[in-house]
């Protein structure tokens, strides 16, 4: 599995001709975060009663917080300063107790290590 | 909980060998915006009368409005100016009524308070 | 609800102790668009069949035009110019007609006013 | 139809009070694209077995090529460098042949024109 | 198929009157990624038991890493430094042993070659 070369084909027609330019799609997926705070609402949609809403900040690989920021139903017990696993959209309502409630954003998983083998 | 160290772990291949660059993915969720105006829609699809169709304005954590803006149906009563959580995508159709109508944003609590523990 | 004070609360163990960078998650919801032209695809999916697939151009709260384009579902008879809602995802799916079809945004009402009491 | 006028409408408390940033909310829809090359995986889940991965750039109103790319599966039998409508997301599920498979983006129409009257 | 013009059209009221700004939508889909790590998270979802977090790097068509990442799960065994296709959204919990999950992205083939005929 680690010997498949890239772009390695016998017959194409044309192979990386020109350099592309380097814009590939970037998916919004399951991100890292640090939770930074929490946003409290009394008046809410009745289904999100009871749910915890933190304020989470991505962060890069290194650990570093990035600018933005985001608001996520806690679903694993997690603390501030916690680096947390989040997941977004449909797949949110997925997350222990989230079914159908109007949340697009989970804390799926508290972090222990990442590891980075580049 | 908060003694989880960033990345120490024994016995990895390889440990952050070299600063990796700032930019892990960000997921698009629920978000804290702020109510500026309305949309009037004479003509519209049969699922969305007598929906309250808002135009939102996301702030920074810190209160202030960002330049964007989005529309989004109100669920809660929301007034002018209050700051509002905005739920996107299909979890937008969880929302109070919303059920199976085509909306894609929607206004599920209004926000009393954001705390900052950063 | 006129009288909320943003990051107003007792008790608090920290708040805004700084100033944080002004980039929140933006959503991806509903738009007002602007019409204008339309794609003719013969070779398509049986499910578009007498779908008009028109163009649509974000524009700004005072009227402008975006540079981006959208192609989106006419589903309320929209005509060349108008400002239209445009509702994206699987959200675009609960338009009228559109139950099932591979389409991922569909015009959903035609804008009569908009009104920003900033 | 064509009379609608942008934000005119009495009564109003206030009307664009002051020009506001041209930065609206861009949804993520059917784009148009140009098929550019393809992607060939052995080892692949199941379900995208027999589905041709191709590789598609997204175009301008004029035509000319973006800098980005996605992959997106082939549903209609389009051919290299012909121009394309893909949907993306849950949509892409409702493609022909595509149901409950993994993918986010499939090719549902070949484009003949494209007008714009702007 | 390979003879279609381009915006050539009889009839039409107005075509391509003016450049238009280079902007078209960039939806969110299937991308190319290279496998750079992994993440550990002891306390989750009881639905992420036994589910392998890996750290995707998207990658350009040339084969040059992104400066991004995104955690996906894998579903086809692939390997560190693989290029991988990574699905992301509601189309995740299509891939082979993630029904019902809350995951949104998952490695869902391993890449042997990327044909651009361009």
């Amino acid at each position: 599995m680690g010997n498949r070369e890239w772009g390695r084909r016998t017959g194409c027609i044309s192979f990386f001709p020109h350099s592309l330019l380097p814009t590939p799609q970037s998916p919004i997926t399951m991100i890292i975060g640090r939770i930074i705070g929490n946003v409290v609402a009394t008046r809410k949609d009745p289904r999100l009663e009871g749910k915890k809403l933190l304020l989470v900040r991505p962060i890069t690989l290194t650990g570093e917080d990035e600018s933005s920021y985001l608001v996520a139903i806690d679903t694993v017990g997690a603390g501030f300063r916690e680096k947390v696993l989040v997941v977004s959209g449909s797949s949110a309502r997925m997350a222990d107790g989230l079914k159908d409630r109007p949340v697009d954003a989970a804390i799926v998983g508290i972090i222990d290590t990442v590891e980075v083998t580049d």
